[in-house]
């Protein structure tokens, strides 16, 4: 296996500043962009590159994974939307957006993908003390360990 | 409900041109843009919006009808990954994207969503004999019917 930024950063995964909570087949961490607050991403524990090739029930509780995380999104955020994106098109590791859409002006595009905006705009300068604060509301939500 | 334009089309779906098959808990159908040879899209059967608010062994089968076509395309168009996107940004009706993408020049910007391409580079004007042909490999690798 060539070297993968996933695997490396799952190490040690509660270490990480934007780690949320090892669940059943995934540890999920907020994304480092917060322009749609909690935005999440769920990264499979285990290194594969496509989901079509995961056994079915590590898929099943994958996307029992990725539904927690849409429920506690919901519920501590209360976006106008979810979108769930699987993509691996930059990063070769299966991982899960789990994106909260707002209403404008916060959402300035909320019929578009977030994509179409430029990074810049997209990294919009969180401090780790609002990530901390998302992390918390999102642990309070329901997103806590399976285990 | 709002007049809904998935239900719309859902009413007779065998009926509708860009009909793959009808599955589980969705509706497989050829997306109108084939600018990525075997695009599909996966509308749920009964009207819902929101994929966190589906029970969850609907949820459950819709996501295996995901695997079942992600499968699928993989044997007949053995793309270089797939692409998942459930978003809902302009049509509130849950539906999968699933979406093969390719090398160069095919697919012209693989580190990208497709959605960053302009409409008319989407549309790419496949016909209707090739949309059919497409449908057909899709259903000969397995997209069939689960009734």
């Amino acid at each position: 296996m060539t070297h993968c930024p996933a695997c490396e950063r799952l190490r040690a995964p509660a270490a990480d500043p934007l780690f949320i909570a090892e669940l059943r087949q995934s540890i999920a961490m907020l994304h480092e962009h917060q322009a749609y607050p909690g935005w999440c991403v769920l990264f499979v524990k285990d290194h594969a590159e496509h989901l079509h090739e995961l056994d079915p029930q590590v898929r099943a509780d994958l996307m029992l994974d990725v539904a927690d995380a849409a429920a506690a999104l919901n519920r501590a955020f209360a976006p106008r939307r979810i979108n769930y994106e699987c993509l691996g098109n930059q990063l070769a590791h299966i991982h899960w957006h789990v994106i909260p859409r707002y209403q404008p002006p916060l959402d300035p595009d909320p019929r578009s993908v977030v994509w179409v905006r430029d990074g810049a705009q997209l990294h919009c300068g969180s401090t780790q003390a609002e990530r901390l604060q998302a992390i918390r509301a999102l642990r309070a939500a329901g997103l806590v360990g399976q285990a």
